[in-house]
């Protein structure tokens, strides 16, 4: 860590930081420039909390050089991680294929939905039973009935499935049904929650929220992780940004750059990201080419009947056509699809 | 609501949208005109859902002209809202001077701040026992033991006191010892936690998240108002920016945005905002100048100490100069400060 | 073009707003729904302009439902632009593989540079004479010097050459020299420029400005195009985000979200898009995936001795591997790459 | 200036960067800590260019402790600069109240305005004839008719008078009829223009740009200052933001932020921050309670007929009404302004 003085400090505030400094265990390396006098601190990770530091008398600015996240980063784990959603691989050149509605919505239109989008090579399926719901009006899930829906639907069909929860009180119930457990972006930083699924056996999907640097969501992991549960898959979702012309701004750059930091597996949400489905192809196979380990793409059969996010949605055969594109992608970089397992009805 | 159609759009497309908007209940209006078809819509507004008709092919765009909040809305209250916070008024004229650390750290340290932010004017005590921290690692706050601390300090002092709380699980908690409970801004979408305190009937201190357009800030108000619970009054402290200069961007032209829009009551949290004492006493008089029912403002008594924000908090002799001045604005503005009720010890 | 009336709205407005309408020679076309009245608005597109609107008494909101630009538009040109830089085509399926250094420097690593990137596949070179840059006190560049340098180090290697233009005093030189002339990020809209390079018979290389959205950057276009210039190349290099992992946000969905609209070729530079060499490889094959129409990117043979921008260049052994990885992403997309002339020297 | 180097760093990768400090004359300070080893660079100011080590093998990043501009700077001028626009002051206590419309349309209109501006307290009279307009095809001004009328109009009422060039070679023409020339925030890198107007003897309003950081807006101050003109009045105008409820984000804090960091007087144009009427008032209000050293408005006696930004001008009895106000605040605040100089007619 290094602190920087400010340029008109005195000698006895500067006396008083490196008190600070050794007050905590900590040694003070004392360095005069021309302009500037900077301190370097050196000792226990731990302590290094540059917070602490700022608020003194005569300090500009406290640099860290070292990352706040532990468990999530490269030095901890310097092979990518590889989870394992009931026999689908994801990260390490394994490419996960999501798909689903938005909602799970009837279990005649999920059982169609997942038809489909497993003929047409996905191998874990999606379906929300809570929704985040900016208005209390709106559509908010069918909530438990939609939770057995999706387990029977993914039994049947083969297909591992993935669904939101909300609610820290619900989490058990959800990880009884769900074989991954998805914290939505407006959950990204309700360190509550993501306490509460870390404590869970089950993989989560952390999504990144819509104002987080790349930083703030390895923090957020590292709270996952730091309960004990290994497995965290991050997702690209889109971040805010100023154009109209789509839903989020999606920074496809984030997926190289969290893997030069951290050796989590990372897929994108072309679906959200976009908000429109002119722009979901393009953006999927741009996530792929960027070294991302899974797509996670909205389909429905009917959008316009959609409960929720109707209008984002990609039809069962834009999604045949997309699947099969970033399959001959995926060859082309060599990556690997875990198959989805053996049909059981 | 106004449907919008694509330039080539058919015939028999239009018919379908009609059916669509016929089948609601709700009435079409047909209108060409050179280059584009648009159909007005008219009906119950529950049933004028934009997001519902956005997948129907043919259709450009939807455009809603009514407000998706509703008890928010100026239209619901044409008169601005004064909530009262245990006998201190917030809005309509009133302006809430809300002062006290970040975290409640202990007993003599509170009581300290208490005392002189007081004897500077303030009239709400607030402070942290459950903090949401962007690290793990980082301190999480006293917990119960901190609201008590909470609660005995603003006894002794005779001011009402605002602390957060996180936890949809410890709300009644939360409600037990506070007067008013505060949402943090990384919770602005806690749609859970929003519909919990919306239970409750203590006023809501909402913040509005980083992220959030002044429309969703309404939306999350109108979650507890929805619940129930009247009284919320929304704070902007800051939105998320591209320079480093300071923390977060002081959006100071939501405090008159919401007021055109809503009757609750908005208060500004310089102290977040910036992240810098240096900035924080131009930007509370800027917040009161545009319009804004209270200053939210941290203040520590040895900030190098403080275990979170320590480096954006005021000394106690900051804050008394700042009250100083925003009282000489209010008197200029013709504003009202609630005094703090009578001291009890 | 759609006028909708605010909600208490009077008969007089009403009438004077038409009235309004009537005088430009426009038709008005009057909707009253249950909560609000909006006018249709039908006539001549020149005179459709909604800000000439907005200021009426009455009025809440003018919505444009016809773009502003005209000959950027895939109406005025349903098929794709093939730009033809110097016998190098960029667009309609052809991949434009743009490099060299940021600045010219000198004439031998100029030589060197343009050797090693033809050597790999690149079809035109790049170099910059007049550098924009942020402090006065930086290296502005060579001037004519670097453009003859550029242009004899262009003929000996049968490349067509790039450079920027800043001073419409000096397009006519640039002009002379260059076989596309750029216009950086912060002159998109630098209007007097645009109107200049748009006189000028030279394909112009247009970079999106960082805060510029995708209607702002073919506005700009449309300047050139309005000049009887018919060759503009878009390029997305990033705009102005809020995480500082990258120097900027490179937006990959602003490709296929253009080419919905316009019939203009669009590349990327994840040079300036990301500022880090790191990122530039998965971000030129996720600009590749996503539709782009060309690749530009920095390279230097001796990085830190760069005059500019040397951080983010790549080296020419690091440009050789992933021009085969564009290549190969490019034969899998069914792309052809013009080739260069042949070599002079 | 301070390089951080990678954790992973060889010895001689450490002795390379030592020896490119020293081959350009500056001194290396080398210090070792637990996970990473950092070098303290000192020297010539000059010389202290980070980007040029950034691109060295093993830098992990570079920290300048020196601000990059220098005449703008606190340091090379700690008392706050007044800059005189005709007997007009602005900064050091006096404020500036520049009034006047977007566009000059006519000579009746103009005098038409400039009175009533005049007599509600503006002491300098705005006006363009030069305007950047995002479409080609929208209202491009009247030029150098523009120029005379507004000239005109300024001598008759005796108000100073301010107008925003565009184009280098147009600068000589704006300086002879102009008491103050306008940079736009569209125009606030380009560094040719900025280079111009330095050379000029007339003070200069730069406009901060719409992703400009403050450092950013200083940088080009420099510029200016650095050609030998020392009359640089900055001015915040909001900038890109993501809430459609406004045009622009409106940065109060940009004002203390510019305060703390250089001499040069800084004023708010809350009619482009916010471009609605509605909101005008509380943000000039918010940026004189700040510390603003004066306020730029719009105003308009036709708004409906303006030919460019009429929806964010205000009317004259609304000015009027509002520089009551900005005068009781200045009073507040122990403000002076400047009167207008003697009415000439």
């Amino acid at each position: 860590m290094i602190i920087i003085l400010k340029s008109g400090v005195t000698d006895a505030q500067i006396k008083h930081v490196i008190e600070r400094v050794e007050s905590l265990g900590l040694r003070a390396h004392l360095s005069c420039g021309t302009h500037r006098t900077i301190i370097g601190v050196i000792g226990d990770k731990s302590q290094l909390q540059p917070a602490r530091f700022q608020a003194i008398p005569g300090v500009a600015d406290v640099i860290s050089v070292l990352p706040s996240y532990k468990l999530a980063s490269l030095d901890a784990h310097p092979e990518p991680s590889i989870v394992n959603v009931k026999g689908v691989k994801i990260g390490g050149g394994n490419l996960a294929m999501i798909a689903g509605p938005c909602a799970v919505e009837s279990a005649e239109r999920m059982d169609a939905i997942a038809k489909s989008v497993r003929a047409s090579g996905a191998n874990i399926l999606r379906g929300g039973a809570f929704k985040p719901r900016t208005s209390p009006y709106a559509y908010q899930g069918m909530g438990e009935e939609g939770l057995k829906i999706l387990r029977e639907t993914g039994d049947k069909h083969g297909l591992p499935v993935v669904t939101e929860v909300m609610d820290p009180r619900r989490v058990e119930m959800v990880e009884r049904y769900a074989d991954m457990i998805q914290i939505g972006a407006r959950n990204m930083q309700n360190f509550v929650l993501l306490t509460e699924v870390g404590s869970t056996k089950k993989p989560v999907l952390l999504k990144r929220g819509m104002s987080a640097t790349i930083v703030d969501l390895l923090m957020s992991a590292e709270y996952i992780l730091s309960q004990g549960n290994p497995d965290v898959v991050l997702c690209e979702r889109g971040v805010k940004g100023f154009d109209p012309a789509t839903r989020n701004l999606f920074d496809v750059a984030a997926v190289p750059a969290c893997k030069v930091l951290s050796h989590l597996p990372i897929i994108v949400d072309p679906s959200h990201a976009t908000g429109r489905p002119d722009l979901i192809g393009p953006c999927a196979l741009a996530g792929v080419a960027a070294g991302a380990d899974g797509v996670h793409i909205e389909v429905h059969n009917c959008p316009e009947e959609a409960m929720s996010d109707g209008p984002q949605a990609l039809l069962p055969e834009q999604y045949q056509q997309l699947a099969g594109q970033i399959r001959a992608l995926a060859a082309l970089l060599g990556k690997t699809i875990s198959p989805a397992a053996g049909c059981k009805s």
